[in-house]
């Protein structure tokens, strides 16, 4: 299904486009308090500590565009690019599943080594 | 569009199930002799560049399985899991450019931090 068909995706590209955009009060409101984040350092539980991981990565980023966007009626998969202050190209994956409007579940790829790198450069 | 009506989901989901199932000749059978692939270490150009990065890799692929796939008429965008040797976790994610049924374009995205770690506890 594309954009127009998917409610899910709707809500994936509004949350989207809110963390991208430096809004993370508005993108928290397309969350599920109850979210569950698979990310590559681990799984995480609750919006809260939802917003303790994606909030400061959020700040990071100074550009953003979509990849791919795709979605069904309950699930929505996202492919994007972003350009963040230690990383200039730090593309991400998300599949989304969406429930009455909030997101209660996030799968999030993205390739945590020039981050680390970056971190190890700054020395910290 | 869902798996029947997408043409290149259909390629992209039989170059999938090569490529893990170990028969890397087949994979290469669905992929165009003029590949580019954009993936974290960069940039690789045509077939044989994209068989010597992606031939190994497949060949520590002990399980896989899709978490989602959705295809247009020229596109698929894939997350799967798969566990290999080194990484017991190793989720993918691949946005795939279909042309006349080959395989002209792979942005694939994963962490190579895991990876990394492994081959320094290896001491290789």
């Amino acid at each position: 299904m594309n954009e127009s068909t998917s409610a899910a995706l709707r809500t994936a590209l509004a949350y989207y486009e809110a963390w991208t955009g430096h809004d993370f009060d508005r993108a928290m409101t397309f969350i599920a308090d109850d979210i569950v984040c698979d990310a590559p350092a681990g799984q995480i539980v609750g919006a809260e500590a939802f917003r303790a991981f994606m909030g400061p990565f959020s700040q990071l980023v100074t550009a953003s565009s979509i990849i791919a966007a795709l979605g069904d009626d309950e699930t929505a998969l996202l492919m994007y690019d972003t350009a963040t202050r230690p990383v200039p190209n730090a593309p991400g994956a998300e599949h989304l599943t969406v429930v009455d409007g909030a997101i209660t579940h996030i799968t999030i790829i993205f390739d945590r080594q020039p981050f680390t790198e970056a971190r190890q450069r700054a020395g910290s």
